[in-house]
């Protein structure tokens, strides 16, 4: 059995050890086009503050412990073309050879690459030395040059998502000065904007120049980057500037093979990761995301590679049994002190799908008022109207109040289908230091109940009348 | 509708506040023979250490809080007799008064008295200045006094279980000797002994003596507190003496009136906190416990007491369509800046109700390894070898590893009857400051996995053959 792997980051790496796991005897390949396999592109905002404390630390597993597991690497090699009759890889390598590989599997874990939004002379902008991409090991390493090399004391940052804000607070903390921009009414398009405004009051009271609802039209480099805005002032300048407004999916690869694509443009699989065409398999940022409450989805993520990953190398050794089971659309973000973390639908995606839902806001403690350092969290509740199902909790909290893992303890029932009296009735852990008698996610869920029971509000007319 | 409750600690409270919530109208009378009703008894150690700055900040809610939410609270009163048949509660108040109230439906929530271990002299050493139990307010503020008063340098601690490692470090953070004594091999008998190993070794660390297989067969008071022991030192002196040697169902009344007792000798009660005698319901550490795993139990907490008062408070006023769906075991302690927690069966648990667990140790990150200040949670996890369903799970790591909130995650899966697969396949949040790609949880999950699918080690002697 000799499976291929194109992309060697998350998806990749996870299919090939899981593979080399079941099947001892298999040859195993993965082909990607830079020298940095296994990488968590998840930690080059750490990187760039110099928390972390070199690049090659990022590496969740060295090339050693790759190929120590009998994984060959074909690094530096990027495949031009697949073969799907012929069952080969045609590729070029930077040496200049244009290797041929065999496979009887193939995976295609191509990932996503940065979408450019429609910014006049942002093509140009990225080719220079001040305008930076924050996608892989190699953007990473090259901003850092630039961050030792020119010393910016201002950087423009395009996007508020997850990476754009760990990036603020990265360049914050390096004593940088940052502007920040984002199209949308909020930061972090995925989050409850209730939650959403608290956590800009955070930031900008951490010294980021945050504007939302703010447009960059265009891009001039010269000794500085200039942003052209679509609203208040004018123009922004900074030393350097960073272009993070979220990922498209590569597909171009399975697509030239007559892949099926999905939801968002990314490569359809079904939850075996397989893509209709014999022997092909994809998985990781590059295809849609099965959504336990939205169907077919896509929302890039990690962990979710990691799984679908996992899955692929599964079943391109033949283990069928195991089938992907679905996101529900967890994700955390620590921005300064404060982490937000989001499962579920929130109460506008509850609504686009079709859903009643009703939905509380609460500030409750994460242990009791009594012991020193309590916080407040904020949470947001969703549940249905009719059937009580939950449907999605949001939470705020500074980092000591364990958000990120509150967080799964909902994610977790939503995964069973519980309802929100059943989040009452769990038995969970409390001691005075850590926790109250009902857990905070519990008091919420009794908020949810006593307002859900109460009868609609009178319209004003009405009660008048 | 005239309720009246016995017991105005978390059940009986519980119950009343429900019970308010559901109906307006109904008189609701709580009699309680101290003045703390609603008191947190879990957080004694920490008045005691002086974190809580004073006895009254132990309140959950104030007296005036309850009585604003048209509660009758009958303080300093002991109820002498239930007269089931006419319905009444024969009391004998504080001032010398013997009310007689009238009650159409009764709860009983006396809770729990401290357990006396079979030492001799014990008794008579309890009623001295310098041997405490820590089960009331009273007892609380009584100890307090003495090491306020008579400055003791050196306590001694018979048992530790829960109460006693946070009286140990409450000791120690007054710079007060500590010699703690536990009859069983290892503190903490519902933790797995492997994890109460390591958390051995955490206490004496800071300071405490601690031996364990060692009973107190003796006590002797007289200017100093005198433990003769089993085995080792045949005696220890200090100050002061605390017994915390766990708790019995106080259920004096509730026999009286011809209830069955369960489990452990507690009051017997359905799901719905019914006695089976007409009118009478019970909850709270006065009662059996429903475990999800092992049936009906007696696992006194105030979590579960707070949801059996909830229970009892619906059902009283008629509200009978939620039952109590019983608990896992879930419990948490911090000791120092450690933090151990539970839940389901630990591995001996497990074999003892006769199922046939598979378990692995193992240890884990909580963050990822390249951002600071990363830890090792320590984590066991059982399963069923025949079904993979999960069995339990136990953790310790050090407070900022969030063990208490992460084991909210496995009592949710648990209750959800998850397989170990199903903990790999559950949609958790990640952030490199806070997680990893596969939780640690997801991670244990794997490893378990791995090794329940490896055929049985051949004993020496097939080895060898």
């Amino acid at each position: 059995m000799r499976l291929a792997i194109i992309g060697g980051s998350d998806a990749g790496i996870a299919a090939a050890l899981r593979a080399r796991e079941l099947d001892l005897s298999a040859e195993i390949t993965v082909v990607l086009d830079d020298a940095y396999p296994n990488f968590s592109i998840c930690g080059i905002p750490y990187y760039l503050s110099g928390e972390v404390t070199d690049w090659p630390n990022l590496a969740h597993r060295t090339i050693d412990e790759l190929t120590g597991n009998g994984i060959v690497l074909r690094m530096n090699t990027r495949v031009l073309a697949i073969d799907p009759i012929g069952h080969q890889l045609h590729c070029r390598a930077s040496d200049g050879s244009s290797p041929v590989l065999e496979w009887d599997r193939l995976i295609i874990a191509t990932g996503a690459t940065p979408l450019l939004p429609p910014v006049k002379g942002l093509q140009t902008a990225i080719e220079t030395d001040r305008v930076f991409l924050v996608h892989t090991i190699s953007d990473a390493r090259a901003l850092m040059d630039a961050l030792n090399n020119t010393q910016p004391s201002r950087a423009l940052i395009l996007g508020a998502g997850y990476i754009g804000l760990e990036l603020a607070e990265a360049l914050t903390s390096l004593h940088i000065e940052v502007a920040q921009f984002e199209a949308r009414d909020h930061i972090l398009a995925t989050i409850d904007p209730t939650l959403a405004s608290q956590l800009e009051a955070h930031i900008t009271s951490k010294g980021v120049q945050l504007k939302t609802s703010t447009r960059v039209t265009s891009i001039e480099v010269n000794d500085r980057v200039t942003f052209a805005l679509s609203r208040d002032t004018p123009v922004a300048t900074g030393d350097i500037a960073i272009i993070v407004a979220g990922v498209q999916p590569d597909t171009e690869l399975a697509t030239s093979v007559g892949a099926k694509l999905g939801a968002h443009g990314a490569i359809w699989v079904n939850r075996k990761m397989e893509t209709g065409i014999d022997g092909i398999l994809a998985a990781g940022d590059c295809v849609i995301t099965h959504h336990q409450l939205l169907g077919e989805s896509y929302l890039p993520l990690g962990t979710t590679a990691h799984k679908q990953g996992r899955i692929a190398g599964e079943v391109a050794l033949g283990h069928t049994t195991h089938e992907f089971r679905g996101v529900v659309g967890t994700q955390v973000v620590k921005v300064f002190d404060q982490v937000v973390a989001r499962t579920g639908l929130t109460e506008s995606e509850a609504r686009e799908t079709g859903l009643d839902p009703f939905t509380i806001t609460t500030n409750l403690d994460d242990h009791k008022r009594y012991y020193p350092g309590a916080q407040t969290i904020t949470i947001r509740l969703s549940g249905d109207i009719q059937t009580h199902r939950l449907l999605g909790v949001d939470m705020l909290g500074p980092i000591s109040s364990a958000v990120h893992k509150r967080i799964d303890v909902a994610a977790t029932a939503l995964q069973s289908k519980a309802t929100v009296e059943e989040l009452i009735d769990l038995d969970l852990a409390y001691t005075p230091p850590l926790g109250t008698p009902w857990d905070a996610l519990q008091s919420a869920a009794m908020e949810w109940l006593q307002g859900v029971s109460q009868p609609a509000p009178m319209s004003p007319k009405m009660a008048e009348s």
